[in-house]
């Protein structure tokens, strides 16, 4: 069994890392890493609030063997005491404390302080596994024994995917998307103000848009060998903010280079991915994609926990009646699973079992 | 005061109607008219479902001597005995009776039956009132002394008022939309469910598509002296429903013809409508068009009232980093006031003071 | 394996017996019956609505196997082809059908039909499994081979369950309680209105409170060989519906016979059916009452699926400040599976392995 | 025109004072005043938070000449400079404050800080205006000009005015109550979180129960000519909180000394307070009590306006089947317009015509 540390254990996506975590057949839960108020305390006492209620936010009950784990000091924690790190800090602190990490040991990162660096892949598995080998390049740059591997942003895990056999198959040209994003996203001390998200649409969403517009095309870039080369399509993107727990909706507008049928779509999205689940990796579900024929669907709380979470559900694939060579659909990805720990999670499978051989 | 019928007086519209004529300063409800199952009632009783419970949904008081009126029945209801009649009745059946009702007597209709009819206009206020002339023209065809005069359909009644400005100062080539619609909107027997409607997103509403796609180019094409022109622009739409009671948000990505910056836009929109505020007529805004300058508005829930559900509220304009000559915008109007019963009576008074000259 | 009819196996209820016994160790669906409507197609299709959108409801997959299971119609299906039945069908319905059933086969039921007659205990899983003998005179009675042996109302399943070891340690004299009860208790088709449910309580559930001033009594009371002598104590309630989609919650004050304190009671509970959970039916929980000590728990969406919905969850245990002998706490059920299919699952293991002796 | 200061201008209390006051016969806001932090801002600027979205929480409209007004510190402000002081402010603030303001100036304060002296009224509009003659006391007491007059815990407004007629008539031996409380009554910043609140309820609100167990015996006691003697009737409450946008619910059992029957109770209610609303004060209702006959009433969203926000609607009004002499029923009274400003507004209004007689 390797040695996991999760850093940034006491967060909300901390937690769902280890709910993750639990039972792997290839990962132990070593240690518990979290800020230096949480350091020194038994991990269900860090996660206690000043009324003494838990912080324990997942619905899955928290095990006592890992409640009664001792929290260590992010600041001056030893990487090396873990195969694994886990790491889902802040962005702040994340750019200063990963690079000390990964000195040492492959970190795996919820973050988006390194997701932009040239020499840093965003991986999405069984999209762009190719992207691993950027790792190399890193560690070279950087004389690190470890690396830094970061997830992609929560909004586009799920419209990426969904993009990928297009691409693949038909070329994209422009893609216009607009989200409807679920408040489990914007985190939990304190999130979201629940008078504002009562029977309301709230349309922006800090930071969003620039993120959506760009990070697509680096994951669906060609890797040369040194660098990747940017998939050229634009994207322009409105994200909202919807009264749903979890689950990003994206209705998007594709334009192909080459003409295509919403059955060819159809057929190259469910035919997508077989390979990357034939590796038969612990967190990865049997379909990337699910198409539904279903009228009224994908819908958040009905299809977010598709595939354990780890599939995208993509339903209403149709003919755009104005936009030449367009195709449009809705896309659904569960972003606390898919888009964060559980995506990192798959990765780090992949890049254990693929990458690095441990197992 | 004029004498106005509310011809489906029991539904949710009709009910809607006989808020908004309630005080005002020059019609007055005449009749209440319904199906043969409310007709010879006093309509408080046609409101009561099985269990004796009052199935009036309006937040404002049902006024005694409203709810002491007889409620007449539509099929043999004597059209002459008033001097408007508002229709809310389903599409089918307006279909036959608006025909019969109009031979004598104007019909204002919220039901989509005649809308399409190339002799019929669909105004908005403040859009395109020119279009009213065509009136003449269906009086004419038809052998009617009254007309028929139907409202657009809900969603698109705010991109419309949106996109207006823009035609006139840049031209529109194209347009995408993604719409986030009000329950409301799905009437009230029974409506939605609220175990569908939780915390979930429904990303498909039954024949909304189609009209979003093609109403707009009616509402804002050209009256050429025998019939309307429509404007050469596509648009392209996802129609969603979220949990939401009531106003409909429409994420809008507009290319126009002429390059133009979003403060361009914004002070076209802030400039619209001017001459029809001119006019003051009752159900009139101040401002057709509110351009807000909050980075998270507008919002259904805080926006959806202003200037009285009949201001168009639109926020986060802003140039498109991928579309040529693009402008990306969020728009939010009250469906079931500027989109429905009260955009209806906005209309009559236009119809009555400008065209009918009865006031 | 014991072969299991389900009859209403299109009903919401229905649907959650199906999904309570996939991969059940002991039984087997081997028929699906409905009404006339469904009978004859397909379960797949006798799903669908109108517009071809499938009505199954469950967050679980639909498998395959049972997707394709022929329908029977409920009236003219033969009960002597199954060991079991699951009825699931509305009241009326099961008024008739289910006595003709019993006539052979042992019936267990979700609806009230029998719940009242004398000779037909109400059981609930650790808390009157003694009851289970009047099923024995129910048969003499009325010269059946099988019985009827209905669950008891949703909404009080979590209270009589706690109010359990409260009368067995400390006595019950008087029971005042207020329900807060999820959506999904009022069916699917339509079920509740969304605009009657978002931000509202409707504080009225027409036929509940006499419901749950009654039945509580007959599950507590004992059994005197040949009929059960009700427990004496009185309850006043009002039920009330919230907007939560799974789990009832239950604010109740328990005046009791003896003094006890808060821990007493705590104590009582956490005690409390030990004996029925060495038992351990395949469907029942680990502990049939879980006292938490968190200060704003027991809360519907977070504690609803303790113990896979089959734990009842009580938190605030305090004295009250004014009643004599006064506590006062809140419990949580889940209402589709304790309250529901899993709980009449729970019942018919019993009932087959210790009572039948069939397994 | 007589001056008005808000103290905690910028708070959700404060602003919903500013909204009450508009427009106001009497009063007319001459000074804004909140923390350091804000003063020396003009209000629409302190309002503003770190992103420069307005903090603007009412739905009605900031007017300009409000926006512009120039906020001044509330430890420095200079009290005789206006001639009544409405004190939103927090709790231990208004502790420290307000007793400065007091030596000078009356001071209506929605605080509890003084709620539970002796020589402090705690005054509802209606139900206890006699207790008025305490405020000399306190002034003579303390030496002061002025005087601390506080409204009561939001929770139990409602209950209190709908006991005051069932005590007069009846007697009250005995209260148990569960409420259903909004969001708005935990403020906005950060107020409760939407990942919490979501179809869920939380029940337990800190520090709210031995409130409501305690407030109602002081507001329906008899002034004895120095001091209030409490009335004699105990209380026990659940408090809990639903996801209710404005609007708390109360379920109440009552015992009362004399029998009664539901028609006698709401006959009762219905001629309550009558007296009071014949001073016709700007801020007061019609009816202080509405009892509704709809089985399914009162509903938060549906009837939390009535009369202005002011009145409190009873609805399911009937005998208790074990409580001897019990009556219960459900009421709802606006947590933030009769439970807070608007509430205060009407006490203020009371004291300046009735006892400072200076309108």
């Amino acid at each position: 069994m390797l040695k996991i540390a999760i850093v940034g254990a006491t967060g909300i996506v901390g937690q769902q890392a280890i709910v993750s975590l639990l039972g792997h057949p290839w990962f132990k839960i070593e240690k518990l890493v979290a800020s230096e108020r949480s350091a020194g305390k038994k991990y269900r006492d860090a996660l206690k609030d000043a009324s003494g209620s838990s912080k324990w936010w997942c619905t899955e009950e928290l095990p006592q063997h890992i409640a009664d784990m001792m929290v260590e000091e992010a600041s001056v924690f030893d990487p090396t005491s873990v195969d694994i790190i886990f790491s889902t800090m802040d962005t702040a602190v994340a750019k200063e404390l990963e690079p000390k990490y990964a000195k040492t040991t492959p970190v795996i990162s919820t973050a988006s302080a390194f997701r932009y660096e040239d020499d840093t892949p965003i991986l999405i598995g069984g999209v762009n596994m190719e992207h691993a080998a950027l790792l190399a390049v890193q560690q070279k740059n950087r004389g690190w024994k470890g690396f830094i591997s970061p997830k992609s942003n929560c909004t586009i895990a799920g419209l990426t995917v969904s993009l990928k056999p297009i691409l693949d198959n038909f070329g994209v040209k422009q893609v216009m998307m607009v989200s409807q994003q679920a408040m489990s996203g914007a985190g939990r001390t304190p999130g979201l103000s629940a008078m504002d998200m009562t029977e309301n649409v709230v349309p922006y969403i800090p930071g969003e848009e620039p993120k959506a517009e760009t990070e697509p095309q680096k994951i669906l870039g060609k890797f040369t060998g040194s660098s990747i080369s940017h998939a050229s399509f634009g994207i322009t993107a409105t994200c909202t903010r919807v009264p749903v727990l979890d689950g990003h909706l994206v209705c998007a507008f594709v334009q192909t280079e080459k003409p295509c049928t919403p059955e060819d779509v159809k057929k190259a999205m469910m035919n997508f991915g077989k390979e990357f689940a034939e590796l038969a990796l612990p967190s990865s579900p049997k379909h990337l994609i699910d198409v539904t024929d279903g009228p009224f669907r994908p819908q958040p709380r009905v299809d977010r926990d598709n595939g354990g979470g780890m599939t995208v559900t993509v339903g209403r694939i149709r003919k755009d009646p104005v936009i030449e060579n367009g195709i449009k659909y809705v896309c659904l990805a569960h972003n606390t699973k898919l888009g964060a720990a559980k995506g990192a999670l798959q990765t780090a499978e992949y890049l254990v079992k693929n990458y690095l051989k441990m197992v």
